[in-house]
């Protein structure tokens, strides 16, 4: 019989950790957005003041089995702040391989998100899905999540290289030196 | 004549700001949400690690005028964590009072987002609006954003009280002492 254990991620998990993420960006059909490489990780999440914090559900195999330990999930979060409720917690990434899903391990990744949370004295969490992933919504649902898209109406924006297309900010004064727009930076 | 300078809030501004978070979230008609007091946002954004940055509009009176200074918009961001793209920011409120609206100062507020981004080392900026507030979201489009949600598909979620409803949460094991379940925290 196989154990899942959620543990906090470490430095040595990252090679596994970038193998889930691009895992995940496949079935989310957006592989090609994966940029991040192993050394990214590394720095990002491991030095005096981390971007992000990880969690990992490893395999741990029973007595007198030889498999190794295995990581086969994670969950990557970070603190971001609401001026409505203060400190938040936003969990970025959610993860299970599909041969360990329908054991509770994406449930038990949510609720180690929780606990951190309310420790930090955080009074909700937040996350994105995707619109055609029905199963995730269902069990954040079921969880007690609320869609805010559905409720509220929110979408989410980004800026990225377009921005070279806009006149109003690209000819703007002000840009650091040399770098004339921000899609020529990127 | 009246000129508006972006400056970085500093922590007396706070006052000013918790007024115009309460005259944003009125206008996005979710006012009561609004929980968090000038205390809160002294204490969360001008310690040693910010949890928030913020930049504020004031319009600086003209010569002879005697017009005192004032916070007439903000942007208030932080920095998150891409595991595609790596290091990001998210401007979580931008906001400029009506009658100071039309004049070009979001931009502003939204170019300078955009100029920390890019010293931070940060390849994109994210940030969410309403569906209905489509002065905003064209604005956005105009100056190069992408609307995920429209394109594809991502639909935001929050856990917050409403954690107390779940079973498979509330029982589980493992929350800190004397907190039964997420809801009964906040």
């Amino acid at each position: 019989m196989v154990f899942v254990q959620i543990r906090e991620a470490k430095e040595g998990d990252c090679g596994n950790i970038l193998r889930l993420i691009r895992e995940l960006a496949e079935f989310e059909k957006l592989s090609d957005q994966v940029k991040i490489s192993e050394e990214d990780l590394r720095a990002d999440g491991f030095g005096e003041n981390p971007f992000y914090h990880c969690l990992v559900a490893e395999s741990l195999p029973g007595p007198g089995e030889s498999q190794e330990p295995c990581v086969v999930g994670y969950g990557l979060y970070y603190f971001i702040y609401s001026t409505w409720k203060g400190r938040n917690v936003y969990l970025e990434d959610i993860y299970v391989k599909p041969e360990y899903q329908g054991q509770g391990i994406g449930s038990k990744i949510i609720k180690k998100v929780a606990e951190v949370a309310l420790d930090k004295g955080c009074s909700q969490f937040r996350l994105s899905v995707l619109d055609w992933n029905k199963r995730a919504m269902d069990l954040y649902k079921a969880l007690g999540a609320q869609d805010l898209t559905e409720a509220e109406g929110w979408h989410s924006f980004r800026f990225e290289g377009e921005f070279r297309h806009s006149e109003r900010i690209s000819t703007a004064k002000g840009l650091p030196e040399g770098k004339k727009s921000w899609g020529e930076y990127s």
